[in-house]
């Protein structure tokens, strides 16, 4: 039987970086898209509380089915491995995120944060990030490496709860120097947000932003992507600081203990 | 010098869960609040790109400021941090939530995304749960827990880029047992959307969902909650699954050698 894949992104259904997966992984099987209607970027692993989901459909043919809805990442993992494929998918594709999604960004990402709730309900996942945020961003250069991440993803199997956060820089395909498994950079964005006057005379605050790293020794994503190499890190939803654990214990279980 | 902590929640500035986090907050130093205006439950890490984020004061005195904005936890912080702070805070406090943050549920929590947020800024940060999700949730057997927790964590400076998770079961005070360092349970959400039709006949989907966890074995924050003990799990913002590095290098690293 072909391997089936859910596919997302946050950046809408209509993104190239999202057209560029499909053509991928329907080489290797049957693909079915729930993907966002609307640019979800920034959605990390929010859901939708408020609202019912209504859910279109653009194309519907054998091996390819493309839907979209008004919910989130997140939404659309949850609503498309529950009502709209045949059968639990053997893998959840994720981008490609036009922007990338290295180091501390894989927090606030939707990309990642649809990865990971398919790594909740045990579905091997993968997120793909190109390091160029424009509409226009050219995908050629990563097309072989995406391909043969999914070849060898379906060839090795993944740890149940894990998932893959792949990025990739912007240049042609022969210039990359191959893949570095990392560990993620430390990180942090600063000066978030910048106060300005809006037309009626009100203080405001706008989304603005500075990122800083400093943790981009070799073996960090950051790195690998500065020196021309694709980053892949394998990601948990497991957020347990366990090398803190044992003193972590020592300092606050002795607080009201009987 | 009085230690200044920073404030929020995500279930909006008038829950009690939050009130009773200042009055305990504020026995200890200066209390600077920011917090969404209104119920901002399931926005885990997300942030505002869209639009301006607005800022009313609610109180404004000698070691308590109380501001709420339109924005979401992690926005919040941000905006605290960086325009409402006179200085940067040596702690943010997050929560009490109403309801659980254990387990699985600190993806999707506005609650621990604040937490998280502080974290990657380098301010410990401690992100408390009540578990009760009742707008009218009796807090008072927390108070001891929350305040000594708070206590220990003054005089034991935290590693940064962690945060502490703490939930709380809902009942008094003197029949918990004490507070268990754990791990996060693996865990996830089931039957997440129900399909419905709506006024128009129209298919619709309608968040639902049912918690499956099958890892609440002790060590757990699932074990520690279910026997009437405090749960703490210190987390981190690093994802990366450090067990599987060497061998998910062995299967990518191969790809495209130079």
């Amino acid at each position: 039987m072909k391997p089936l894949f859910l596919l997302t992104n946050d950046d809408g259904y209509q993104a190239s970086g999202l057209t560029t997966l499909i053509d991928i992984a329907r080489g290797f099987g049957d693909v079915v898209v729930m993907a966002p209607e609307k640019n979800a970027s920034g959605q990390s692993h929010s859901f939708t509380v408020d609202y019912p989901l209504y859910v279109s459909t653009v194309v519907k043919e054998q091996g390819l089915s493309v839907y979209y809805c008004n919910g989130k990442p997140v939404d659309c993992i949850k609503l498309g491995v529950e009502h709209f494929c045949p059968r639990q998918p053997d893998m959840v594709l994720s981008g490609i995120n036009h922007g990338s999604n290295s180091s501390i960004n894989i927090l606030y990402s939707g990309t990642m944060g649809a990865a990971l709730e398919a790594a909740t309900i045990g579905i091997p996942a993968i997120g793909f990030s190109l390091l160029d945020h424009s509409a226009a961003a050219d995908f050629s250069g990563s097309i072989p490496y995406v391909r043969s991440i999914i070849d060898s993803a379906l060839k090795n199997k993944m740890q149940q709860g894990t998932a893959l956060n792949v990025n990739i820089p912007a240049i042609e395909s022969d210039k990359l120097k191959g893949i570095r498994v990392c560990r993620q950079s430390k990180a942090s964005w600063l000066d978030a947000y910048r106060k300005v006057r809006d037309q009626q005379g009100r203080d405001c605050y706008w989304l603005a932003g500075r990122f800083q790293c400093d943790d981009n020794g070799e073996g960090t994503d950051q790195w690998a992507l500065e020196h021309g190499y694709v980053s892949l890190v394998p990601i948990t939803t497991d957020f347990t600081d366990t090398d803190s654990l044992s003193k972590t214990r020592c300092i606050y279980e002795r607080i009201f203990k009987k």
